[in-house]
């Protein structure tokens, strides 16, 4: 079959040479005569790959020794009551939140099962353009046991590429859909998560960055797996972890050094992006009602002026291999999703396409 | 190379075709020229796989209508606490527990952190054989929200094989190691819940089969990802499910109907436990200190009457492609885990050797 460009937002597309090394040695790794998936996670074998995926990790994101990286289960949503479970022993009551999209909404929701969130400020549409209010603005709470916000929103395309100043507070970070896509101070943050599968592997796994100072601050209630003590104290496999998740993110890492690191991604980031946003916005046949400094290097959500065209322009192009371009159900019109795996030539071929659409239905 | 056995106690060895089906689809999967991996767990081909999944799998265990079939985060121990926030909304106060092992003892040690837990009969060694006590001696609560056991103890080989009658209150069994091995009887349980990684899958996915009635039970605290209602409502995908683990598992179950079903399986796996305690008993240098009836069908450990032979058996084993055969750390040994996908010629092999050991070295 002719090539094709998945534009998934998760699970979404892996670096190929990944799945090939993957599929190679499928039913075969380390000449052991069985899948990687068949190995205990305490044989050696095993804790050799997992030891060597956290090194390149730390390598690729230089995380300070002070941090821990932790391997676990539940997904980012997971996270969103691991971090309030985690991080508020005695039930201290308040926590601050930026709100930014629809995961960093899904985190307060979830949060407040366990505490009193505080919505510091929330994005805001002007002149019909997506983008967040001043920090001046924010109404930071000085009881809050932490700073809460989410540095990608996939459905909205939200990017925050600043890391707020909220006078100290750990902050906590979802970083699900732009972690490993350019470099970032470790050190200016409590806690890092993500889900693994937008730019690490599949889904299942989820990596949990937590500073020393705050482990064993966690509730009598939080259920183990997702105990960031008991995952520091057992090497995240205080359970069995995910293992062939953990295996294919150790290819993932690799394949990112290979490719020069998080500043190459970084770089190629941002030019696949603005091939992208340029053909949105040169057309005018194409809209995306984000802020330019907000807009995400990761997911590209558009809309087309005569929205009665969207189904055609999701057909056509599907015909022509560029899959799952459409939004997110909550809203509509087209989405690209291009985090680290999509080369450059899927997105030339996302944006000649679009050229091509707007001469034959403009 | 030669043939492999592999009787690892989980992650299990898989059946071979399942490991060659997924090999040969791996970057190309359902002509989508993606990898399965790849795809949005809300897209049309995964929606229609984790249908067929769920279909099977119900179909192999005769599940009745008013259960509902739940493919969860969390593995094994995540379920340690999602039962009892899932079972004692108003913070009910105590659960019944079975101990027969390492995870009824886990299961115990998690669920003291929501409610009082009463042991009601823990297995004993009789003359140096581990057995349980008739039920007439049980000490049940009468205030107990729910009956707790493990219907096989992985590190201790002890397989309870009856279920056991509590006056009606809903049974909740850890079948993780032993679901789908045998038939079973759904309706006697109110939750039956197990890791994926040793009958079914890779790691990281749970299959929970929860009674109807028993839904919308759940406390205030539970973690959305481990929340029984949440699943229900949104088809065990409130949050990205662990794909490939769903995907692998899918094709498990069809392998599964394809060999004849839990009967043929349930025949397979006597054959082969019988094989194997026969080697271990005839022999006069091995022992296995379980009461035949509580002997487990899918671990079996065994010791050398000589432990200072302990380290050659193994070496000599591991030459021979007869890997993983080292006792978990707590009781030390060996340990033979011959769950579905082992084939009868593994134990053969396994037999063979253990009978030119004691020739060689008796």
């Amino acid at each position: 079959m002719s090539t094709v460009f998945n534009f998934s937002a998760g699970p979404a597309m892996l670096p190929k040479d990944v799945l090939v090394k993957a599929q190679q040695e499928l039913l075969n790794w380390q000449g052991l005569g069985t899948s990687v998936m068949e190995v205990s996670h305490r044989g050696k074998p095993f804790i050799e790959l997992a030891e060597h995926a956290q090194a390149t990790f730390r390598s690729l994101l230089s995380i300070p020794d002070n941090y821990h990286v932790l391997f676990m289960h539940g997904g980012g949503r997971g996270q969103f009551s691991a971090v309030p479970l985690n991080l508020t022993k005695n039930n201290q009551c308040y926590a601050d939140f930026l709100l930014s999209g629809t995961w960093s909404k899904g985190a307060v929701e979830e949060a407040a099962k366990y505490l009193n969130p505080r919505i510091v400020a929330n994005t805001e549409q002007v002149d019909g353009i997506l983008s967040l209010p001043s920090q001046e603005s924010w109404n930071l709470n000085p009881d809050a046991s932490y700073f809460h916000y989410c540095s990608n929103e996939t459905v909205d395309g939200f990017e925050i590429n600043h890391v707020p100043d909220v006078n100290g507070k750990p902050i906590v970070v979802d970083m699900s859909s732009n972690i490993l896509s350019k470099p970032i101070d470790v050190s200016q943050f409590g806690v890092i998560y993500a889900g693994a599968q937008k730019n690490m592997g599949p889904a299942g796994l989820t990596m949990v960055i937590v500073r020393d100072d705050l482990i064993g601050q966690s509730r009598m209630e939080t259920p183990s797996v997702l105990n960031y003590e008991a995952a520091v104290k057992h090497d995240s496999m205080y359970n069995t972890p995910s293992t062939f998740a953990w295996y294919i993110a150790a290819l993932v890492f690799d394949w990112v050094k290979e490719q020069g690191g998080v500043d190459a991604m970084a770089e190629k980031n941002s030019a696949k992006a603005q091939l992208l946003y340029q053909a949105i916005d040169d057309n005018g046949f194409y809209v995306n009602k984000v802020a330019p400094e907000f807009r995400s290097r990761m997911n590209v959500p558009f809309q087309l002026i005569d929205p009665s065209l969207d189904s055609l322009f999701l057909q056509e192009a599907e015909k022509e291999g560029l899959q799952a371009l459409k939004g997110h159900r909550i809203v509509g019109g087209m989405r690209a999703s291009i985090y680290n795996a999509m080369p450059i030539e899927g997105v030339q071929a996302l944006v000649d396409f679009m050229h091509d659409f707007v001469k034959r239905h403009g």
